[in-house]
């Protein structure tokens, strides 16, 4: 109890959307939250681009600034609540506040998947804590989760709908076959996707939470570039009719998996057996699976983003760093080893795989392909070759059992040198 | 840092399933756990009913004993782990180890369903910890959620698959039509449920979980005599049938919800609409549904009973208390406030209704009881008569808006004395 109950002074860089939710619950919630952490909670300063702007709430002026420094520099201030985006210039902020001894909240995935390392030791150093829940799946408490809750056990596998904009845009094409091209539009003018949709169609968005969510689970330091993405922009309506015909649907999924001590982490678009738990997680909802070696299957469902899903999180955050505060111990929580890490290769990577061939419609063709599957000790776990209803091609659909992802490249690298395979169409993942 | 890193001790109050499991994880994950609480953990004393008894996994027989006190008594013990059960007995061996400055995990819910706030007092007097995670929804850490990853929030509703016995029960019932006795008999050999099946199937474990979760979801104390209590041995293949004609499933649900500071929590069969997240619960698997102000519609799911998933999260809280010990914050983690209680009663309580009679079959009976809602301002979403094929009577099966217990139960009274109506065959509440 090393601070009296005198107000806890917080300033807050960002008044856009997850920032203005921060406001509303700390105003409407005030009694409640200043009972949790026995002194009142004063947003004492915003950062904010233009200081005229109107606002949806209320807000006493003279608090607003544009120079985010002010608010840092400011002494009186004790945390800092960091939700104005941005990576390299937000990094600058952020350490310069812990130098001062600010304790941080952020709900900045592309900062902690980036400077997560740099920013945890610097906040160590500081004994100041840092916390960013609402930076993975929104109002979902996962990051709580993976620390606390699961701390007693081993996790072998996360599965992440961690990005709202692309499982909406495939919810719309599979439930209501709208193309892919079409629902990037609706979704644009919804304000689900950004004029330049890349980050969140490409995957790249999903990547980021997944460095993070890879980072806590198997406690060692998973690096963005440690993550093979791919993204949705080649998923088509076809694929969509196949996946459900064989009894799937097709998410975008942050795979993280561990095998001893090897891990691999990628985010692809992937068939997922309709009866699996994440299957059923529809529009802009997240949900991560995660499977320990003790606990077995859980999963964690809710609001990816938006104003006061993340904004929840952002202030049960606040709660945690200002409890720590009145305690004494911020910065001392994290006493978790980080293990060495070691990436999976190709050969040790493995997984189910569905892939759709075009083919000459002639004798001797399927022999020829199972038997490539051979020679690599892929087995099949079915194989159907049908006439394709437009154009002189057959089809051949495909799905393995567990093969590694070196076999299954080799494979396909000798199906694009196969006269008789006219294309290689899809190649996705499986998963359940 | 009040503690040096010398071996934490704890003692273990049973070692019957949970039991076994928590010494399997922190045998097995001794130096990742070690690793995150700064010490060694070692496992000092364990009392058991019988200590010649075979047990699955290796234990030096010295450190059994059949007397829990010598166990409270020990005074190099630091925790105490409490996965015996029992209530009456089991509650003066934890007031004893706390009055001793013990800290407890116990995975207990009968025991913190009765005795939580005489147990959480003694202990803030104290200034010890007690976590008790694992009792309710085995691995699901649904109880940090509610006290930190949502203390910002205001939870308006609780939703919980809370019971596995019944769920399964319910699952088969459903999916393969199976009767309720010959499931019964299948979940006792199976060992799912108990030889007396009483607390299972009528609801009661149900209730005293819902009791937990009500108490730390609206912050105030919960008793088990707030919760209203049915269980499902009324629940006909009848029953799942209808349901399954109108879009719904039937779910053993814990409902605890809050309009501005009135609560109510019952137990009771609910019809549910297939789509809500919590329809597709299925098997011994539990789900808590979580609805807050400002976070929206969340989910946790998981296995709820167990030996490892239970144990995963009694040695969760275990990290948690040694890491609070050494931090030298054991019992200061809980300032929230507890707010007045107040229960909604049956006027304020209000949900929809599924209501199945059989009635004579003849002119202007339809008209008679849709005019009896009317009276009591109860409008239906849908009605339909139509003719019973195993009886001369006809049946009318309706689905009502959101109405008051009170008008409900007054308009079921009519009808039981209504001579028309030859029977009120099935109501169930009806959620999503």
């Amino acid at each position: 109890m090393h601070v009296s109950n005198k107000p806890i002074k917080v300033g807050l860089l960002g008044l856009g959307t997850v920032g203005t939710g921060v406001v509303r619950i700390v105003d409407m919630h005030q009694e409640d939250l200043s009972g949790q952490v026995g002194s009142p909670i004063v947003i004492e300063k915003i950062s904010v681009k233009d200081r005229d702007k109107a606002r949806s709430i209320p807000i006493d002026p003279s608090r607003l600034t544009d120079d985010p420094w002010e608010v840092i520099h400011d002494p009186e201030i004790d945390v800092i609540v960091e939700v104005m985006g941005g990576v390299e210039q937000t990094r600058t902020y952020i350490l310069e506040a812990l130098a001062r001894g600010k304790h941080i909240v952020t709900a900045n995935k592309d900062l902690m998947a980036l400077y997560g390392t740099e920013i945890l030791a610097k906040a160590q150093e500081m004994k100041c804590d840092v916390f960013y829940e609402a930076s993975v799946a929104g109002g979902i408490p996962i990051i709580r989760t993976l620390i606390e809750g699961f701390s007693s056990d081993r996790i072998t596998k996360i599965m992440g709908i961690v990005n709202g904009t692309t499982n909406y845009m495939l919810t719309k094409m599979s439930k209501e076959g709208v193309s892919y091209e079409d629902v990037l539009t609706e979704a644009q003018q919804l304000g689900y996707a950004e004029s330049d949709p890349t980050s969140d169609v490409e995957g790249l968005d999903a990547a980021r939470k997944m460095t993070i969510l890879g980072t806590l689970g198997f406690r060692t330091n998973v690096e963005l570039a440690d993550v093979s993405v791919k993204g949705i922009s080649g998923v088509s309506q076809a694929d969509i009719a196949y996946a459900r015909n064989l009894g799937y649907v097709i998410k975008l999924l942050g795979i993280a998996d561990r095998e001893d001590d090897a891990i691999s982490i990628s985010v692809q678009p992937t068939m997922v057996k309709a009866s699996h738990p994440i299957a059923s997680v529809n529009g802009v909802f997240n949900a991560v699976y995660v499977h320990g070696e003790a606990v077995g299957e859980t999963m964690f469902y809710g609001a990816g983003a938006g104003e006061m899903p993340t904004a929840t999180s952002v202030v049960a955050d606040l709660v945690s760093v200002i409890k720590n505060l009145r305690l004494g111990v911020n910065g001392l929580k994290h006493i978790a080893p980080h293990k060495p890490k070691r990436l999976k290769n190709d050969a040790e990577i493995s997984f189910k795989n569905f892939i759709l061939l075009h083919v000459d419609d002639k004798a001797g063709v399927l022999a020829r392909i199972t038997q490539i599957f051979t020679e690599y000790e892929v087995s099949l776990a079915s194989v159907v070759q049908q006439p394709n209803e437009l154009n002189p091609n057959a089809e051949i659909v495909i799905v393995t059992h567990k093969a590694s992802k070196e076999s299954i490249d080799k494979v396909l690298r000798r199906f694009n040198e196969l006269e008789v395979v006219r294309r290689v169409v899809s190649v996705y993942r499986v998963e359940g």
